[in-house]
């Protein structure tokens, strides 16, 4: 069965079409051996969740695609597991913020930076960025660092899909607005975020974005009221409270 | 850091451990994609557990030994993660016990069937079964149907480390007492197995080897009386309280 023969109201939809994407993404080199460890947690996360967005992760979309709006300079950061699940709604959440995709990967090499970049374009994706590393973000593993100068290191939102409790807490001391997608609101990523969006990422990107374009014609005071009004900790809460209770 | 200096009161101890095992898993082809990803939902149940034996699994490891010592002929099936993960563990257990060991796979080809036998005899097994591959569980696809005449096909008793929810199934229907090891109380494999052990694999097979020492002396009436005073219901639905009560 190929991805576009899985009946959209299959009950098992989501997890059918993370399975072909995986398998696709280790074909091409994208997946790394971590990434598919991590895909396991998220899987088992999502599950005890129900493997649906609970309201709680939807008002955290919704202040994401608000402070997306809100930035001069938003940028969506791009791992293996992000690249692989979601390419196509990732260009097309970048067009509707007018956001930056930018690669960034945990265990980091040229073969796997440029089958990602490349794997986006297919998607449709124009000047990714990653590539350049020309700057660091501080008190991080040199590898884990590196960043475009005029991405990463320049923006003022950055949305970071998936894991990477080191890398996240450093972003976040940089003072930079931080959105995380994360299926375990106990990590840390979750938990420095200044908007945890506890939902798997195949559902969570394309909620960002139909926000977004719901707010497109919104107004400055509309959007900071939504960013204002987001509670970080109570919508952990939230979803730690939907995972245990199940 | 290899893991021999993974110091044993190390606080992450389990997770590094199994992290290297699985490293080598894949380099000596042995663990597979499915089998990473498997790992993954393990890591987050086990989080969720609290990355402890909780009473109610020790007390399942206890009847799984018993279980394993009345049996006429008990055999251990190995798949790629429980080979990877402890196969000194598992050769100790089929020692212990008297039971053969028998690599059954999910995703079988003969070259993975070699290396996990031979990975086995490494940490000291002798006779793997599972290569011959004379007789079939019906009710099940091909080629995970495939087991040995002599091993899991003769079986009374039949130790299942890991999960494959159909396969565990097509077992439990031929009428064999089965002991499930699964992180995931809500599994299809937890559910059907006569003795469902909740517990990190890596923790579990070693302290059912503990239990097996301690009653290797017991006679049988004693073996029985703790076989039949063991609840698989009570034990899944307290694993389940422990993973959503935290």
């Amino acid at each position: 069965m190929v991805e576009a023969e899985i009946p959209a109201d299959h009950p098992r939809h989501d997890s059918l079409v993370t399975r072909h994407r995986v398998e696709a993404g280790v074909e091409k080199g994208i997946t790394s051996r971590q990434g598919l460890i991590a895909q396991g947690r998220g899987e088992a996360f999502d599950y005890l969740l129900g493997e649906r967005t609970i309201p709680s992760a939807d008002a955290a979309a919704r202040a994401a695609a608000a402070h997306l709006l809100l930035a001069d300079h938003p940028v969506v950061s791009v791992n293996g597991n992000a690249a692989a699940l979601v390419p196509a709604e990732l260009v097309a959440l970048a067009d509707a913020v007018g956001a930056d995709l930018e690669v960034n990967l945990f265990n980091r090499t040229e073969e796997r930076m440029r089958a990602i970049a490349e794997h986006l374009r297919d998607h449709g994706a124009t000047g990714v960025k990653g590539l350049a590393a020309d700057a660091r973000i501080p008190n991080l593993a040199h590898e884990r660092a590196k960043v475009d100068a005029d991405g990463i290191a320049d923006a003022d939102v950055v949305l970071v899909p998936l894991e990477d409790g080191d890398r996240a807490a450093a972003l976040s001391d940089l003072g930079k607005v931080e959105i995380v997608i994360d299926l375990n609101p106990m990590s840390r990523s979750a938990r420095v975020a200044d908007v945890p969006v506890v939902d798997n990422i195949l559902r969570a990107i394309p909620n960002i974005t139909t926000h977004a374009r719901e707010l497109a014609d919104a107004d400055r005071p509309t959007l900071e009221r939504i960013v204002g009004e987001f509670d970080p900790e109570a919508t952990l809460a939230a979803a730690e409270r939907a995972i245990r209770d199940g």
